[in-house]
C-alpha cells in the first residue's frame, strides 16, 4: 500500500512490476546474506521492484519469518545462484566469508553495512570485506539508508544512494538495481571512499557544532550579563521587580547582540587570511588549523546569525502588543494631560528613530537574501563568481548596514553616567566591537595599495621566488 | 532568440551549433513519425541543436508547415533512414506500426505520448508500443516535458528527462539527444516504470489533495463556529454589529487554531504508530491503509500547519494598525482621564502577556526551520539521521511551544462564564484536544520501559518468534 | 587540514587515500601542462585523492615550487607518459601544442582553460585545440570552477564540474577522476557547448540585468516624485520640515509601489504573447525579440517585486514604533481630551481598514508561496503542469489581492482636492494602471470564446493552413 500510494505520488518511486512480467525482464536473482531486519527490509523492497530474492543464512531452515516469495539455503549454495550479493551482516561475523572465497569469486559483493561509533575499526568494513575476499569487487551502497526506507521507498532524505567501488562493471550493476528501486545513485569513486560513507549516517550535523556552541556561549554569557545590570540593578537600587523582562525585553536584547558577533565572526577569518597572506607574501602556505577550521564554518555562523537575526525583528514586532508597553503609553499620555502639556515634537528625534529601523530593516533584508544563496539548490545555481559576489560584497554591506543599526541605537546613550550602572558598559557597546574591527580591517584591504599586492599573491604570485601567474 | 537568449544565460541551456559543423559530429539523423504539435516542436528544436531530422507521416505531401530544413517522406523510408524514432503520435493510432516492425527491427522507438487521463488503457503506452513492435528497443522519454518546453529549451520546472526502458544501450542513445538539447537526465530503471512517468504530467499536487481537504474542512468549520460564538452572538444578545471582526479578528482566531490542529495531525500517526507496534510487538506487519496514507502526508500537513501559522503571524502583527485597536486604545486612555484614574501596572499580567508572545515566537522560529528542512535541497543533504532529529525531535519541541502558546493564551479565561456563549466551548479549547493527547503519548513512550521495547521492536525483534536482531 | 574537516564532514568531499594504496588503484599518472596557479592547485589536489601527477613545462628544471611528489619534465616526455593530460595554459600560447600533435595523438586533453572577457576569440578556446590537436579528445571542464576550489574541494557553488566533448570515452575518464576529486559531473554533450561553458563562469547575473535596472528606474523616479509631492510640496506651501519622512513613510510609499508594477510587468508579457498568437491566428511565428527577452525574465521580475513587497512588510509593520507615530497618536488623544470628546467608532471604516490589511496579508502570503515555488529544487520537483498551475493561477490571484489591497488604501482620497498637490496623481493611482490593465486583459482571455481559440492555437491549430492537432 505504502508502495503504491508512493508510486501514485512521485516519479522517484519505485515501479513495481506484477513478479512475471519482472521474471521476464529480470531472471537472475538477488542473493542476501544475512536474514536481519535489514536483510529482510531489503529483500521485501527487491521482491516489490520484481527481483527474484535468494537468501544466504548460517541455519536456513530456522532462520524465522522470510519475505512471502523468497527461499533460504546455506550461504555457499546461495552465493553460486546470483551474480549480485548483498552483505546485511555485521562486521564482526564478515570473517566467515573467507571460507566463502572461491564461491565468491568474480561476484558483486554489496557492504550495506554501518558500525554503531566513528573509527572503530582501523579499515572500512567495505576495504576490510574486500580484502577477505579479494577475488569478489565489493562495492559500498545502501549504507546511507535507514532499514525503514528500504523497505518504503525514498523519502526526504533517503532519495540518494551513494556508492563507491574500485570496479565500474560493479558499481554500474548496482547502480541499476537502485535505480530500479527509485533512488537516485551517485558515484563517490573508489572503494577508499568507503570509510567516509560508513561515517556519513553517523553524523549529526558535526560542521553545526563549533558555531552552534559559541552561539549558545554567546547567548547565555549576555543574559546573565544583563540580568544582572537591569533586572538585578533595579532590583538592588530601586527594589522595583521588573522580573517580567526576562522573556522579552532581555531576549531582544540578547539576539540582536549574538546576531551582530556571529556575523561579524563570519567575515572575521576571511580578512584575517587576507592579512596573513599579505604578511607572507604567498598563499602556498597553508593557514594554521584554527584558521581552517573557522573558515570551513562561517556558513554556519552566518546562517545562525540570521536566526537570532530573525528572532530579534519577530521579538521587536511583537513589542507594541505587550501589556507593558501599552500601559506604558496610557501612563505617559496621562500625565501629559495631567501636567496640562502637549506632546511636543522633536524632529532630530524623528530622524534618529526612523534610520534606526530603517537601516536595521534594510540590514535584515540583505541577510534574508544571503540565507536564501546558500540554499544548496540556489548556490549552485549560481557560478562562483556570482556566489562571492553575493556572499562577499553583499555581505559586508549587510555587517555594515547592521553595524550602523545598532551604533544610531546607542546614539548618545553612551554619554548618560546612568548607562553604566555598577560601571559595566552597555551591552550595545561589547557587540559594537569585533563587527567595528572587522569593517575598518576590511576598509584597509580595500585601499588600492593593499588590494593590489593582494590580487597578485591570489594569482599565484609569490614573494619569496618571484612567480609568474601562468594562469588567473 | 529564445534559444540564444537562454544560451547566453544558463550552461543548463541547450548549445547551438551551425548545422554544418553539427553534421560534422552528428551524421546520422533522427527520425520523427507524426507531424503534430509535439513533432513538429521537437524537430524544431533538434535541428537547432545540430541534429538532421527526417519525418515519417501518412501523407507525406500534405502534412502542412515543418521546421525547414527538415524532410518528410513515408513512415518506412523515414524509420531506415535513422538509427531512433521519436513517436510522436497520439496512442490510439499506434496499431499501424505493427506493420512497420520489420523496417523498425533493432531500432530505438522513444515513446513521448502522454494520456489524457490516468488508466485509460489496461497497460502503459510503452509496454504497448513495445508489445507491437517487439523487436524495437522503446524507451519512455520527454513525456513530462511540455510542448512548449520542447520548442524553447529547459525552463525552471522543465529541466529534468526521466527516461526508462530495457535496453541500457537504446536509454544511452536517447540520454545523449537530451543532453544535447540541453535536459538533465534521470534514469528511471526498466520499461515497467512507463506507468508512472505517463502519470506524472497528469497529476496536479495528489498528495497535497488530502491534506488540503482536512485545512479547507477545519478552516470552514472553526469560521462559522466562532462566527456564531463572537459576531452572531453578540447582534443578538446587545444588538451591537461587530461583523467587520470578520476580516481580522476571526482569520485571526482560526488561523492559529488550524495551524496547531493539523500540526498535532502531523505527529498523530506516528504515535498511533508507535502504540500499534508495541501492542502487535513487531514491526512486521502492515499497517491498516489509512494509517498508510496518513503517515505519507505528514509533510505536507507539516507544510499546510507553517502557512496557517505564518498567516496568523502577519494578522497579529498587524494588530496595532487596525483603525478599530487604535481607536479603542485612545477610548481607553481616555475613560482613564475622565474616572480620573492612573494605569494601574499588573507584574503577574505582564509576566504572562510576554511568556505568552515569547514561546509564540519561538514555535514560529521552530516552525521555519522544520519549513525550510523539507525543502528538497535541504533535506537531501541532510543524512537520515539529521533529517530524523530536526523533524521529530525539533518538530515535537515545536509542537510544544504552540501548545503552550496556546494555554497561555486561555489562562484563567476559562473560568469566567462569560467564555460560554450558547453553553459553547472557546475555540481555543477546542483546538487543544488534539495536540494534548499527542504530548501525552508521546511522554508516555519516552518513559524507559516503552521506549527500550518499541526500540527492540523498531530493531527487528519479534515477540511471538523471538527474532535475534542481526544488524541495526 | 581543510581536506580532512571536509572529508568528516559531507560525503561529497573528495576521499583522500594514502599515495600506496591509491598507486595500488591508479597506477598510470595524470600530466599537467602548465606550473602556474590552477596547474599547481589542481596537481596538489589529484595528489591528495590519490593520483601520481607528472607536470609539462618548457623550462622543468626552473618552474618553480611544484607540488612535493610531483615531478616536472619537458611537454613531450611528459605527455607521453599519461593517457589524460589537463591543459593549464593561457589560450595565448596554446599555439606550440600543434607541435607535439604526434605525442598528443589519442590523449585525452582536458581544457580548463577560461576567457578574461566574452567573445575574445571567434571561437571556444577547446574548440581551437580540438583543431590544433586534431588526434586528441579534447574535453572541456573544471573551468567553472575558481583555482580555491580546485585546491580545497567542493564548497558551496563549487560542487558540479559541467564538461562537454565529442568523444563519449574521454568524457567517462575525466567524469571519474572529477567524481574521485569530490565534484559531481554534469554532461553538457558535444564540444560545441564549450563556448557556454567558458562564458559561464564570467557572467554576473545577466539574466538579473534588466529586471535590475527596472526596479532601480522605477524605484528612483516614484522617491523623486513623492519627495516632491510630499515633502518639498509641504515645505514650500506650510513651511513645515518634514524630511525626516524620507527615511520610512516615503520609503513605504515607494516599495509596494515599485513591488505592483513590477508583479503587473512579469504577468504583461504573457497577456500580450496571447493576444498576438491570438491575432496572428498561429503559435508557429517568432514573437518579436523585445517580447523574447521580456518573457526570459519574467521569473526574475517576480523575484524582485517580491523582495520589494518584503520590505514593504517589514516598513509598515514597524510603524508602531516609529517616535512621530507614537507621538501623533499621543497628541490627537490628548485633543480628543481637550476638546473633551469620546473617540467615535466608525464601523464603516473598521471594515475599509481590516479589508485592506487582510487581502495585503493574504496578497504577500501567495507571494511568498510563488517565491518558494520558484526555487530550483521545489520547482524542479514539480510537473509543469504543477508549476504553471502555481505560476501562473495562484500568480493572477496574488496579483488581483495586491490590487484590490492598492484600491482599498485609496478608497475614496482620489475625490479629496487635497490629494493633487501642484496638480500631481498620488502615486498609488499611478501603480494601479498596469496592474489594472494586465487583470483586464486576463479577465478577457478567459472568456470562452477567446480562451478557445487561443487553446486551439496552442495545441498546434494553424488558421492559415487549417492544421489537426495530433498531439496535445
Amino acid at each position: 500500500m505504502t508502495d503504491v500510494a508512493i508510486k501514485k505520488t512521485n516519479p522517484e518511486s519505485v515501479s513495481l512490476c506484477p513478479l512475471n512480467s519482472a521474471a521476464a525482464t529480470e531472471p537472475e536473482p538477488l542473493c542476501i546474506f544475512g536474514t536481519g531486519d535489514l536483510g529482510r527490509s531489503l529483500g521485501q523492497r527487491l521482491l516489490q521492484s520484481g527481483y527474484r530474492v535468494v537468501y544466504g543464512s548460517r541455519k536456513p531452515h530456522s532462520c524465522g519469518p522470510l519475505p512471502p516469495g523468497t527461499q533460504a539455503m546455506s550461504h555457499s549454495a546461495a552465493a553460486q545462484s546470483a551474480a549480485l550479493v548483498f552483505i546485511c551482516i555485521h562486521r564482526e561475523h564478515y570473517n566467515f566469508l573467507e571460507t566463502l572465497a572461491p564461491q565468491l569469486q568474480g561476484k558483486v559483493l554489496v557492504d550495506v553495512s554501518n558500525n554503531l561509533k566513528k573509527n572503530l575499526y582501523p579499515e572500512a568494513n567495505a576495504e576490510y570485506l574486500q580484502r577477505l575476499v579479494p577475488g569478489a569487487h565489493v562495492v559500498k551502497a545502501f549504507n546511507t539508508l535507514s532499514a525503514w526506507t528500504l523497505q518504503n521507498g525514498p523519502s526526504d532524505a533517503n532519495r540518494q544512494v551513494y556508492l563507491c567501488g574500485n570496479s565500474a562493471e560493479a558499481k554500474q550493476a548496482v547502480a541499476e538495481t537502485a535505480t530500479k528501486l527509485g533512488f537516485t545513485v551517485l558515484d563517490r569513486g573508489s572503494l577508499c571512499a568507503a570509510r567516509e560513507l560508513e561515517d556519513f549516517p553517523l553524523q549529526l550535523f558535526p560542521e553545526w557544532r563549533l558555531p552552534l556552541r559559541i552561539a549558545v556561549g554567546l547567548t547565555a554569557f549576555f543574559y546573565f550579563y544583563l540580568l544582572i545590570r537591569i533586572v538585578i540593578y533595579t532590583y538592588v537600587q530601586k527594589g522595583d521587580d521588573i522580573s517580567f523582562r526576562i522573556m522579552v525585553s532581555l531576549a531582544n536584547k540578547v539576539f540582536p547582540i549574538v546576531s551582530l558577533i556571529m556575523l561579524s565572526l563570519c567575515y572575521l577569518p576571511g580578512v584575517i587570511a587576507a592579512f596573513l597572506q599579505l604578511y607572507r607574501g604567498t598563499k602556498y602556505r597553508r593557514f594554521p588549523d584554527w584558521l581552517d577550521r573557522w573558515m570551513l564554518c562561517r556558513k554556519q555562523l552566518g546562517l545562525l546569525a540570521l536566526a537570532f537575526a530573525f528572532l530579534h525583528v519577530l521579538y521587536t514586532l511583537i513589542i507594541p502588543q505587550r501589556y507593558y508597553v501599552r500601559n506604558r503609553i496610557a501612563g505617559s499620555t496621562i500625565l501629559l494631560i495631567k501636567e496640562n502639556k502637549t506632546s511636543a515634537f522633536d524632529s532630530a528625534l524623528a530622524w534618529r528613530s526612523d534610520s534606526f529601523l530603517s537601516t536595521g530593516i534594510l540590514g535584515f533584508g540583505l541577510y534574508v537574501l544571503l540565507g536564501i544563496t546558500s540554499l544548496p539548490s540556489v548556490s549552485n545555481a549560481l557560478s562562483w563568481r556570482e556566489f562571492s559576489f553575493v556572499q562577499s560584497k553583499l555581505g559586508y554591506l549587510t555587517l555594515f548596514f547592521c553595524t550602523l543599526h545598532t551604533y544610531l541605537y546607542g546614539w548618545n546613550k553612551f554619554l548618560k553616567p546612568t548607562s553604566y550602572p555598577w560601571y559595566t558598559l552597555p551591552g550595545y557597546l561589547l557587540c559594537l566591537i569585533v563587527p567595528t574591527v572587522v569593517l575598518v580591517l576590511k576598509f584597509l584591504l580595500l585601499l588600492p595599495c593593499m588590494d593590489r599586492s593582494l590580487t597578485r599573491i591570489r594569482q599565484g604570485w609569490d614573494r619569496t621566488n618571484k612567480l609568474e601567474t601562468q594562469m588567473q
